[in-house]
């Protein structure tokens, strides 16, 4: 591991040199030695004040209050993760993504039920409280909409102030208690010839969705535990379903039905939406896979590096089909690579943590990452995915991400040098 | 796996057929199927309402509520998690035990400063951005107080009426994030003849610690994430020192100084306090490890089981010394064990969540449960750790638990029997 260069801030250079004119021009910079501006006045020395005592929440400092990026149509409304204020890969539940087509419905535990029924033997209607007797499997998974990315890069002429959390924070990672919907579908009996399952949410869209009966066989979920709790309101609670690895919107919110059916259903989220227009023509249905991609979040979009010297690249890689199995960084705009540290356990359909410490001396320059799963599958170019699908999807926009660093420290979106 | 039995309680039978004598009978229940009684309005179809739309945080569904268990006496408090309230491992940042010496102080990031001094070359001051700049570390780890669970087996006579909370809720599990110590200590240079440091918080107390260089230099962070987020003022924004698999005393949080030091220090919280006195009149001090230990879940006090049939006992397991190997379980007061079910991935100095199906034919009976860790280190019996430790400790208790299952399904505490 190379020697990073030493603290070379002084706080108090800081406090007695800066002045307005300086700290005016580096006000997008998240610097916490740039942040000492505005701390004159000297706080009381904690070890001679009693402190408070406990309550029944703990609550997150005042100066630390990270929050969603929200965007909001009437019922369409989405939020997005603040990628770039996250350590390690658990998101906190209210810091957790959201895309909702009606609202989030106010939906009390013991009025809920679940219907199961279409090709099966027995018919039957699930309380929360039968849900919960039956054994329970608690998994890390992330949670990606398929639409992540896509507000950005379908557009012709890129953007380049551009946030992590504008680009990509439609993706989140949480622990997801629930009891497999395989164990379910044994209670009802499967019948003969059945192939898939609808399954339809109680919002007021009646989200519904296809969803082959092979992956909810396999390890698929009813889930109503998130991070340890009941999932939340705007999660489904009481219960979704979760597809691990499959687009967000297929993973049902407030699930209050599944039939099991021979054929998809050709709902209005599979049909007039979801779907990918290819190059040829054609359309691509039912893309619920989500392949593998990474995405650096530190440094990123309005970081400003404040000095020369060593700093560590990360980010996030995850993939639908499985573990990681490498990330690979560029700090010189593609020619070289290098693979960077993955923070272990690398669980499956799980976000991992890379890392790479790159030396920088000043010069503009386009960092870069991609990631490979173990099914060997890489994460592509923008050139590459564009040829494979055209320019006329926003969904699945997997390709490589990339940041320009200027001369002067600032980072933006650098992906329109690369096209 | 044995088929579980199907609902067998209807939701309307329960509404028609429920008197408030049978409602008031079964008050300490947490049955869903009971709840039902208070269910007198039907809700509104949540598919013909427009739900909310989204807001900067998530929040919990307005009926669930998880709160801490508080215990404050002037300075010194303490929050407990509600361990039968949650799923998986991840403890909610929120809900994370606390325990404190002098309260909490109020710290600004800009503000706080760690000196590193003693038996080193260069001694440094680091500010927090200047931690920052390190390569970080992310790691799931159990963290708990060696008080936990003393409180209630110290006593000569057993209370019966105890929740897993008030019994072992000092204990909880996050995704810590932050520096090693050893980076930082190879920054600042270790003289030869240097064994241990003296860690020293900024809080009221100025709690204080010795800890051995070799746990110091092994796997120890100087931690300012928890599950995603930048750590909570309740434990030690801005940073803490965090020693995987040790008492959760010597976490020195609020973090202020290092010195590196040829022995322990003494302090007053290693002398007076957190040693064990011995059944021969000497004490042991710098029992820093946490020893292996279960405790069962569910079902506990005051849940009562609502009908026979098959039932999922549930709970956690963990180890300072690293991964739990197994967790047996016993169904009939310790006369014979069977192997619970370990959620992976089973993770080193982490809790683990077990789970061992368990058909209740209406008998009282008494359900325990103990851990194994891989130093072949077995959870001892209550009898086996009395007489290795005598009875004047109330540090260290982590001797099996159990709970009594009455005939009538009510579940309260059952150590006393087993004495």
């Amino acid at each position: 591991m190379p020697r990073k260069e030493g603290p070379k801030i002084s706080r108090r250079a800081w406090i007695t040199t800066t002045s307005g004119v300086i700290a005016a021009g580096l006000v997008r910079s998240q610097s916490d030695a740039i942040k000492l501006v505005a701390q004159e006045v000297p706080a009381a020395d904690p070890t001679k004040v009693p402190g408070r005592l406990v309550s029944e929440l703990g609550r997150r400092a005042s100066a630390e209050q990270p929050k969603r990026l929200l965007r909001a149509q009437e019922l369409s409304s989405s939020s997005r993760t603040p990628l770039a204020d996250l350590m390690g890969t658990i998101t906190p539940s209210d810091l957790h993504f959201e895309r909702h087509h009606g609202g989030i419905p106010d939906i009390k535990f013991e009025d809920h039920e679940l219907l199961v029924h279409g090709m099966v033997d027995r018919p039957m209607v699930f309380k929360m409280s039968d849900l919960m007797r039956y054994p329970q499997v608690s998994k890390v998974y992330f949670l990606e909409c398929s639409g992540n990315g896509g507000g950005v890069y379908s557009q012709t002429r890129m953007p380049t102030e551009v946030t992590v959390q504008a680009m990509d924070g439609l993706l989140s990672t949480s622990e997801w208690t629930g009891v497999p919907v395989s164990t379910i579908l044994r209670e009802v009996g499967v019948r003969r010839g059945a192939s898939w399952i609808l399954a339809e949410g109680g919002d007021a869209a009646v989200l519904s969705r296809s969803v082959p009966l092979d992956k909810v066989m396999d390890d698929s979920l009813l889930a109503y535990g998130q991070n340890g709790e009941r999932i939340r309101p705007e999660q489904g609670y009481p219960v979704r379903l979760f597809l691990p690895g499959y687009e967000g919107n297929a993973n049902v919110k407030w699930l209050r039905r599944i039939e099991v059916t021979d054929r998809p259903t050709h709902t209005r989220e599979e049909t007039s939406k979801y779907t990918d227009p290819l190059g040829d023509g054609t359309i691509r249905q039912f893309s619920l896979m989500m392949d593998a991609k990474s995405v650096i979040t530190f440094p990123s979009y309005p970081y400003v590096l404040p000095e020369r010297g060593w700093w560590e690249i990360q980010g996030l890689a995850w993939s639908g089909r499985g573990r990681i199995s490498k990330v690979e960084v560029s700090t010189d705009a593609g020619r070289s690579w290098v693979e960077a540290a993955l923070q272990g356990p690398v669980l499956p359909k799980s976000t991992v943590r890379f890392r790479h410490l790159f030396e920088w001396r000043g010069r503009e320059t386009i960092i870069l990452s991609r990631a490979t799963d173990e099914t060997g599958y890489v994460q592509p170019t923008v050139q590459q995915l564009w040829e494979a699908r055209g320019p006329a999807t926003s969904y699945h926009q997997n390709h490589q991400r990339a940041w320009k660093i200027a001369a002067g420290g600032e980072v933006t979106f650098g992906l329109g040098d690369m096209v």
